[in-house]
């Protein structure tokens, strides 16, 4: 599968590695194609793997991913041409976290009441946004088997049932998660729980000194 | 012991039940004594059972309970007498929820960057607030055998150790949490991450389709 990864951060590069581990392309999207960090991923990772803009990569995957730091990721997705984008599965993961009042983040006063996966939904009509793996570690997002042998629950939400059960498949087959764990929060107004919750992830984390965990629900 | 319970929903109501069946007697607060609701509950309980104003609750208490609407906890908090609250355990339950714009809730626009915990402590700053319990439905908070024999989190943070020290045993003696799930987030502050959560919890509840779950975390 050709894969986009719009975001070179450590989330975007930890996802681009471990889908060209499974056989996949992958083109990592920035600003500015000629960063040395970017150019370095590609002749370490090799085969399988490009550097683009964020345009070249959207358009290079048959689905691709929105790793961006929250506070310009609504602005990159606005730029996005239209023309690469539709009928396309694009996988946000985005978290609209403000750090300035310091540690645990809050979330961004303009993502409040109106998430950041549904500001993407809505700046990208024609694409089937599907918001999932925002609140995890990254290490847990490409490999669930990282904590209780993958007994722990992963939520996403989207308007599209059928773009959503494509992401439920990709995420079982690439990154070892079970159907079972894999919850339904409905249509793309539920990012704003979904989004809701990262600051709280991150105090479990300071409590218990390690972002190696996830919730489980049980009933 | 001597316990008060401000706010007589749901809830309020549990929560003084099942304490009078631990042994404990109980005051729950309202603003008009003389409802049915409370009286009937006070005959139906019999002994051990009382009914008063917020603030004879509060002061007949040796700790006392906030489990009042997120809409006026704090007006009612506010006119507490100073005195009858000075050095007790305040365990608030509040949710400042609002359903105005549907299901699942939102934050309260005015508790979305200080918490609605963090507001009464500051109302009552000689009382030692510990927030808990207000992430999960009424029946786990006093039993937590109802799911998975008890093996789920629970969270609580606030100012003062020893306080957060005597609610967690308070939680272990009397609604069969189990020490280990108990989890310290810190201080006061923390009430904010704790309420954001809500609309999530409403969210997986009506994704699963029962209240009578909570969050495990694994590691």
């Amino acid at each position: 599968m050709k894969i986009g990864i719009l975001g070179t951060g450590t989330v975007g590069e930890a996802l681009a590695t471990a889908l060209i581990r499974q056989g996949h392309n992958v083109m990592m999207g920035s600003r500015n194609v000629t960063n040395e960090k970017i150019q370095d991923w590609v002749k370490k990772t090799g085969k399988g793997a490009l550097a683009g803009t964020f345009n070249e990569a959207a358009a290079f995957g048959d689905l691709f991913f929105i790793c961006l730091n929250g506070a310009f990721a609504a602005a990159v997705v606005k730029e996005l041409d239209p023309e690469h984008v539709a009928q396309k599965i694009v996988i946000d993961i985005t978290n609209p976290l403000d750090f300035s009042q310091g540690n645990p983040p809050r979330i961004m006063e303009r993502y409040m009441t109106t998430s950041l996966g549904e500001t993407i939904q809505h700046l990208l009509p024609t694409a089937f946004v599907v918001k999932t793996l925002n609140t995890i570690n990254y290490r847990l997002m490409i490999d669930a088997r990282e904590v209780n042998d993958g007994k722990h629950d992963l939520f996403l939400c989207g308007n599209d049932a059928t773009a959503k059960n494509q992401v439920k498949h990709f995420l079982v087959d690439n990154f070892h998660w079970r159907p079972e764990n894999l919850i339904d929060l409905g249509d793309i107004k539920s990012a704003l729980t979904m989004e809701a919750i990262v600051p709280f992830w991150v105090q479990v984390y300071r409590s218990i000194g390690t972002p190696l965990f996830n919730f489980k629900i049980v009933h």
